[in-house]
């Protein structure tokens, strides 16, 4: 059976691995033998858990730790990671135990998203995390680029610039109008201006960034219709 | 400001940031500035996670899943942080808003145990997983190193060589007694041996360490009374 598991990592991930019995048992449920994935499994759920974080953290600098814990539960639960291990076919190389193989456990998700949290132990065992990560976003490529690239999720001034270059027009222009308050507690005021259409909106915010993200999402609504 | 959370980062893990101001981030709570540390408490946790999963996953070869997780609860739940972040004095270096000031906020739990959390990742962020690693294991030595040392948590195995080595005797031998079964659902009979105090009990289990384990629990309970 190591020849299935190592055939899917050569297949899918193009990795050979350093210890091949590693994965043969991140690929084997509790079901099949006694050195199982559970452990694996256990390792493997906080090395995704920490790559998603990782990736949220740096993909979505506006997103406050609400919109990220809410962004990592919709990648990272049972289904959408069940999911991901369907795209891969990992199925094909579960070693599951007779009664879990006749009632089709292979297609059971807590089952397949489990093994594929195991193989994410494996793989930071067998690697490390520098070399693991890159192999790790490949396999959520799946669930992670729709969420990345779904309109909903850029931030406001992302989406209004975007929605101006694909018209040709000119860059939405922030002026800062005032700030209140003491040092540690300040209020900003922001203006954003586009030319083309001419539009115009303020925003006001505890930090700058906020107070332009508000006054973008203002103008691209007036804009956009 | 910056001094405070440099100076703490110095005088306790000997550390000098390459990003000081997300050290300052980091200790800066939602009451003081808009550039608070809930985004870094985020990604923190993920990395006290995985730093935390990988180190019992090391520590405890014969812990299954159930085991794991409970003892990685008992670590980096709110409470055992908060107590942590108490031990090396992290209220001191903290950035409150004056509400919270007032109100003692620098002892409250979750706001220290957050602040922990938000330093583990500006930690990660700073110097990589690989640096990173040992500077949180130090940070979180006042939590793990007596679960480590628990008699309770290690194994039959550790804890009878232990008890042996400690009289001078020798120690225990385990013989395979016993295989059955088809290949992926064996079952394992194992006798341990002891000769000083003369003990002898025998193991059962889906896996030979699993048959030595039980077999070692009965002699510790029968040579240590």
């Amino acid at each position: 059976m190591s020849a299935t598991s190592a055939a899917w990592l050569a297949r899918h991930l193009g990795y050979v691995p350093a210890d091949a019995a590693l994965f043969e048992r991140a690929l084997t449920h509790r079901s099949a033998a006694s050195a199982h994935n559970e452990r694996l499994e256990f390792l493997g759920d906080a090395v995704l858990n920490l790559v998603v974080a990782a990736e949220l953290y740096e993909r979505f600098p506006e997103a406050d730790e609400g919109a990220l814990s809410r962004l990592r539960a919709s990648l990272v639960s049972g289904s959408p990671l069940a999911r991901v291990a369907l795209h891969w076919q990992l199925g094909e190389a579960l070693r599951l135990g007779s009664g879990e193989l006749k009632t089709g456990g292979f297609r059971r998700e807590s089952i397949l998203a489990d093994a594929l949290e195991a193989v994410c132990g494996a793989l930071y065992l067998d690697a490390g995390l520098e070399r693991a990560r890159p192999l790790i976003l490949q396999l959520l490529a799946p669930a992670l680029e729709p969420l990345v690239a779904s309109d909903a999720l850029k931030d406001a001034k992302t989406r209004l610039q975007e929605w101006l270059q694909a018209r040709g027009a000119p860059l939405p222009r922030y002026t800062l109008e005032q700030v209140s308050g003491e040092s540690h507690e300040q209020h900003f005021t922001v203006r954003c201006d586009t030319v083309e259409p001419v539009a115009s909106a303020v925003g006001e915010g505890s930090s700058r960034r906020r107070a332009e993200q508000i006054a973008a999402q203002k103008v691209l609504e007036r804009v956009s219709g």
